[in-house]
């Protein structure tokens, strides 16, 4: 079995369609997105992505069937943009399958939906949990940057971006499909469905169109709750270790 | 050398033919079940998988006759089905490689033996040894559930199914096949025959053949002699474990 | 690039072709064997192999000139057999490389060159040193260890057998070669001439062909002088580490 | 997405072309030194390589652009030889990418360039700090040996040369490729650009060309003051490690 799409659906005369990804990354920021948006939007399954480089299991459900891992291909109704949405629970960890993957999401996108945006999303990891979130941009192109520079923070964070997020655009470069990544700050240490929320409010803004985030809000206290809980144990932790520590370093010097 | 099915015998006119898949996994469940139902039912090897994914040894029999690592596809005629029983000593223990085996054995059964039910055993461990072995299932479609809840217990253990036992239920999905994964609970930390012997009763209801099990009795009384031993060694090293960990803390702290 | 021979020379008439292969295993018994064979019996190299298996660099050599990573095949004329001997310097350490590498061996020493016997060499690990080498066979069918039963040793030591040695018997069944493995009993744990001296003489009985043995016979003495202090020091570390465990343990119970 | 080469440009009429490799190795020797050459000698890219090989991320530049992972191909037009400078960020670290990378850049560099001639350069570790860098050789025949043997010093270090250094040598004999490999002799613990300037001096005189060293110079007193900090801080670490063992040891004995 080869990597492959699995067309359900063969949509016809779609709107100037986007393709937004949303795979598992920094705090989960960029499935939280897309998970809620496809909630909340009402997206409709209309193709899946198999491939050998996903896990060698199937999941059992509730009802007793399995279900394959795979990747999700959903379309939501918009009046500017057809919005497809890409949702998966993995991301494979090795260069070859993410070159091939990504690949070949790119030529479903381009080749049977006929689009040329993509937008992918995900975390920006600083260490450090923050009041109000930045939402930082990255492009495969400069018209992009001109498009969107009012709506994201270009070139203030230079480093590498992993996985679907980053390759989706530097494919896209060879495939000559405009790419933008919207990566909202989190810490990086917890899931952040605060950030996943701005990251929905700017991309609202890039694509004009309306969608509640409440849902969010109320996974983001919940979210801060437990994490203030974990803060608190570290320190403990950390203090009761140090001490010890200090206890160890009497016998070894 | 690639992946492929080497057809010893081409069996004519099989009876509503399904496939039995037992290859190794958790308490070697499945393994001791088809091996069993080989054994006992008389079958006939029909077929061998040869692969580059299994290890880059041959094993030397007590004749000095060397044979290859493969899996085995037995012929057992039945009233109502024929039974095609997949046996081998290993499993792949990575993605690709159980993609690819699996697919190419549907591929075998579908087309070659025009099958359309696959049915895989497997232990479902549970961490506890139980006195009566619930059987479990799972299946890749609504119809199977139906057709098989008087005989399984359905969705009360959701959870991935590794391997063999998991993939060519989802691969059977992709290729139109119907798959029931029939799981006998087991401690998990050794080999159970008794939950093979349980596999078993269920299956010949499932497809009307009757069977001895006798010799899994007397298995099982073995290997329930062997666990209790095991269980008083494991016992007793703990506690030996625990006051030796008392005595290390007395000197660290 | 992929693996592939390099034919040198297409070598014409050959007289009932033997492939012997001795490749490093196990002492490298097998590879002193072939080694010595070549050097003596003065093989000529008539093809190459190159594999993207083989490790990423090449070899400077005193002259200057890079060779790459390759197995070499030559030829010995002989009066009953010619002898194509497979010479190297790795082997691969996992399934696919090994079974590509042996097949195309095969396809290669069949198909071009009309041999349809392989003669593998190895060296059985027993963990002690012998006063006097058993030699052991395995084979890929009953008439070979009809054939040589005189000679060899079969099926005293069932277990597997690793690498090319196993594997051309294996894949040999597969493409109807016959094929024998020849294994030299040695320790495991040092480099053995002994054992190498040994094999050669049951080939050079096998096969009807004469060669002197006494460079071997110079290196099995200085490989037992090596591994006599080696032994020694094993000893003397050995007591002073248990001294030092015992202190050890004076502290941690 | 295969391993590929996307030619930006066609150069036509090139002057007996010679492909100057310099990726990253020991003391990033060869980097420094084609980086240098494209540098000063305004190298014009002409042709980029991508491969799933390369690592799953994206860089995003200070400008907000991403850039994939890849390697470069520079044109230098010169009066005896235009240059191809070959140029990038990373090398895999394994056999098979290893040598389709290096067999692909061979043919573009012979198909597509009409080359003949490739030099790879590297740094050859010492593990000392010299006064003066020594230049070695290493070729893939014995015409480049003699052509050259005024200028390198050629088989005074056998052993292996690792990457592409090594491999398109390696696979250049393969292909009729004639190879030179220049190592400038380097401490193999920190990076070297004094190395780095004695093999452009060599390489200028190999090719007849002619070019200003200065700014390397300068990073190469940076380097030297670097490094010496580096050596006193590890002088100083291993000797509080060294009293701080010898605590150690007597609590244990």
């Amino acid at each position: 079995m080869d990597t492959h799409v699995l067309e359900l659906i063969k949509p016809k005369k779609l709107k100037s369609p986007v393709l937004i990804e949303g795979l598992p990354g920094i705090g989960l920021v960029g499935k939280l997105a897309v998970d809620h948006l496809i909630d909340v939007m009402g997206g409709k399954l209309i193709a899946e992505l198999y491939s050998p480089y996903f896990p060698h299991h199937v999941m059992m459900q509730e009802d007793g069937i399995v279900t394959m891992v795979k990747y999700d291909f959903y379309l939501v109704k918009g009046s500017e943009h057809d919005l497809i949405i890409l949702s998966g629970d993995v991301q494979p960890s090795a260069g070859g399958p993410q070159y091939e993957l990504n690949s070949i999401i790119l030529d479903y996108f381009k080749n049977k939906l006929k689009g040329d945006l993509v937008i992918t999303l995900g975390g920006y990891g600083s260490g450090k949990a923050v009041k109000k979130t930045t939402v930082y941009g990255a492009a495969n192109n400069a018209k992009m940057i001109k498009k969107y520079s009012k709506l994201l923070t270009f070139g203030k964070s230079p480093g590498p971006i992993i996985g679907a997020a980053g390759l989706l655009l530097g494919i896209g470069q060879l495939k000559k499909i405009d790419g933008v990544c919207v990566m909202g700050e989190t810490h990086g240490g917890y899931v952040d469905p605060k950030a996943a929320k701005a990251l929905i409010k700017v991309l609202s803004k890039m694509l004009g169109f309306k969608v509640s985030v409440s849902a969010l809000d109320k996974k983001a206290k919940e979210s801060e709750v437990l994490f203030k809980k974990f803060e608190e144990m570290s320190a403990q932790e950390q203090k009761a270790k140090d001490s010890s520590d200090a206890t160890d370093l009497s016998y070894i010097r």
